[in-house]
């Protein structure tokens, strides 16, 4: 998944091996940084890997969008709320990926044929390096107020 | 300022002495982490201490609100926007900070009155530890669509 790859290229995915990030025990054993499960998150939700998807999350894993106040409780459901709350042909690319200890914020761009927009995640990862929180934002194009206008210039 | 006290208090903000942490050498030479000096940044612009908020900013730091696409360039005229853009009895209260190496997210909520809404800020430091880039988000409510109201609760 091009994201995935282009963030992790840059450094900014993932910090394997930096002292305090606690992460998700991989195969042989070792400490997978919070970053590094973010960017897998996308990557699997890019390709509809639920199997995957699921496999980064915790079973008691609570997702929160404080726009809508939208709530959803546990694995099942949140994967229910993914696979079948968001059809169509949309893409996920990852803009950024800050992370620290067993936190992690993404900055993804999600376009679905020419309209695109940013989304914003925080994630807290538990014990077991499973996501067990999600607080998510999709910020939309607004008009800034006229009174500062003469402040700012736009691009 | 409460909200930087509070952040700090969780040990979400700042990092101090984690390795791989860069950030702002302090008055006794030590190196400040990319979290505190957002935790820094939120407190000078709560007390409107904008000597202090200066202070913080390279003198070619560029804010950017991908929202309204407005763009600020140099320390001087962000400054300004800051000091003269947002008049009124506004408070700012950080609710968490996440910093990797020159890099720090920052979520507050912004009231003015019986109104509050989250803003979200991405910084970026130089090497000197000042911020550099700022990238602005503030995501409004709305209503979900009403195809995955099966799919979450509300709160």
């Amino acid at each position: 998944m091009s994201g995935a790859e282009q963030a992790a290229g840059t450094g900014q995915a993932g910090a394997a091996g930096q002292a305090g990030q606690a992460g998700q025990a991989g195969p042989a054993g070792q400490v997978v940084a919070a970053g590094q499960v973010v960017a897998d998150y996308w990557a699997a939700a890019e390709a509809r890997d639920w199997a995957a998807f699921g496999a980064l999350l915790a079973e008691d894993v609570v997702y929160e969008a404080p726009q809508t106040r939208e709530r959803v409780r546990g694995r099942e459901a949140y994967l229910r709320f993914n696979a079948e709350g968001f059809p169509g042909d949309w893409h996920v690319a990852i803009q950024r990926i800050v992370s620290q200890d067993r936190a992690a914020v993404s900055m993804i761009e999600y376009s679905e044929g020419d309209s695109s927009q940013f989304g914003l995640c925080f994630f807290d990862l538990d014990e077991d390096g499973r996501i067990v929180r999600i607080t998510d934002f999709w910020p939309d194009p607004y008009e800034p107020p006229a009174g500062r206008a003469q402040l700012a210039g736009r691009y």
